[in-house]
């Protein structure tokens, strides 16, 4: 069997595109600040294809690169200053930061309203119950990748692997909250291959190349690989692809899945803060 | 095999000691405010042991009645009185609600920094992310008796029944946190038998009297049951406690197992919320 390629690609332009035409519309032009700390040359790829696609769709942005040696203080005012811009719908801060900044303390500075990367605590707990509020990026994109793939949540039973704040937990809430069944493994997981063989759906957000392998999907299984792995030939994935694609019923590539739908997500969070 | 039986009764005293130690030492008394609106009998029962409990800890604590066809304006401004006043550290309004009020917006209303019931988005997203806060009380309280029971959570796994915002979701989240492979099961679940079977610790959270039988455990594993469900003959959890307990490694009884340490746990939260 040959799975479904999920072109991430393509519904993130979708989603671009449809963002493009509301904001044409629209009274208000939704503004996006980024601010970077430092020369982290990952970060500076992610901030400038950010900006790309907020300027592909019609936003008004702004970078702010601050120095690495910047402190907390002139961050959170910097912050501050963001928080109180009418013409800021949506804040970013690229992670990760200098260690001598907190990072927990940088992200809850941010307001609530503007924190269009969904990690600040008032928008998870709004995530976690429920309620209507900025999700983060990655597991949203996910979830439009899943609706458009027209897989059914509902009764299914969905393993995701990896736990972290920003992919990991909210992805399993947004499962859980569509009816899923929904198991986190982590690193110590007893027998991940026999757990991650009874999943319907299977989201690997871990950070370990090819960890998923085709013995361990259920045919037909959807895969959606969120790793994003650099090595000398380029980006891999956390699925084994070209094993994986022979047994999975869909799957999304890397490059060209999730990625692309993140950034799209982060253009469409900064138009629903801006409208809301 | 004959389990453990987890004393919730016995470790809720416990901690109600401590709690009261603490406070007979500290500098602040720590003042609790219950709201309650209507006469739903069982939310009486609960309000009055809440209370009951604050006393035994050396807590102030206020009740405030308010009746069935208060409106949506009044309780909240209750709510604003209680948030500016110094004297009370926790803020409870007892649930249900009446259809005509919007309970997220009275929970949402509660500041996060006095909400010992631990609903507040501003907490459940401190939850999420493992930061410091408030969490709510009824998997806490099952975290501690899991800890009390000398279980070992990492590398362990937990099946989740049920997934309601204010136990199954948050004990899940622990659980995670705390290093285990978790599955949150629903209603739906494809042969939720076969899952529970593969479970470590099952937390059962569904409100169905005696759903979990022993054909669905796995030997040795430590069963927390989370259901409270009103019979004729008294009151009955989610798990068949007498079969079960022929097959568990340990178990907790109805009543006298969650339920007290829910109580607890608020006491101890309106603690941490005034030394804060």
């Amino acid at each position: 069997m040959e799975s479904t390629i999920i072109n991430g690609r393509a519904v993130a332009d979708e989603v671009l595109a449809s963002c493009a035409t509301k904001i044409s519309q629209g009274d208000v032009v939704p503004g996006l600040a980024v601010i970077i700390v430092g020369d982290n040359p990952a970060s500076q790829v992610y901030v400038r294809n950010k900006v790309r696609a907020c300027e592909k769709a019609g936003l008004h942005s702004e970078k702010y690169a601050l120095s690495v040696d910047v402190s907390e203080v002139e961050l959170l005012g910097k912050v501050a200053q963001l928080n109180a811009d009418p013409a800021i719908h949506g804040i970013l801060v690229q992670l990760p930061l200098p260690a001598h900044i907190n990072e927990d303390k940088v992200l809850t500075a941010i307001a609530a309203h503007k924190d269009v990367d969904g990690f600040h605590p008032e928008n998870i707990g709004r995530l976690v119950a429920g309620l209507p509020g900025l999700r983060p990026c990655t597991p949203a994109g996910c979830m439009v990748l899943l609706e458009r793939a027209g897989v059914s949540l509902s009764g299914s039973r969905a393993v995701v692997i990896g736990r972290s704040n920003i992919v990991g937990k909210p992805m399993a809430l947004m499962l859980i909250n569509a009816g899923a069944t929904v198991t986190v493994c982590n690193s110590k997981t007893p027998s991940l291959a026999a757990t991650v063989q009874q999943a319907d759906i299977v989201i690997a957000a871990v950070g370990r190349p090819r960890l998923i392998t085709a013995e361990m999907i259920k045919s037909g299984a959807t895969v959606i690989d969120v790793g994003i792995n650099r090595e000398d030939g380029g980006l891999v994935g956390d699925v084994d692809f070209e094993s994986v694609r022979t047994v999975a019923g869909a799957i999304t590539p890397v490059p060209g899945g999730v990625g692309p739908m993140t950034i799209a997500m982060l253009v469409s969070n900064t138009l629903q803060a801006a409208i809301a």
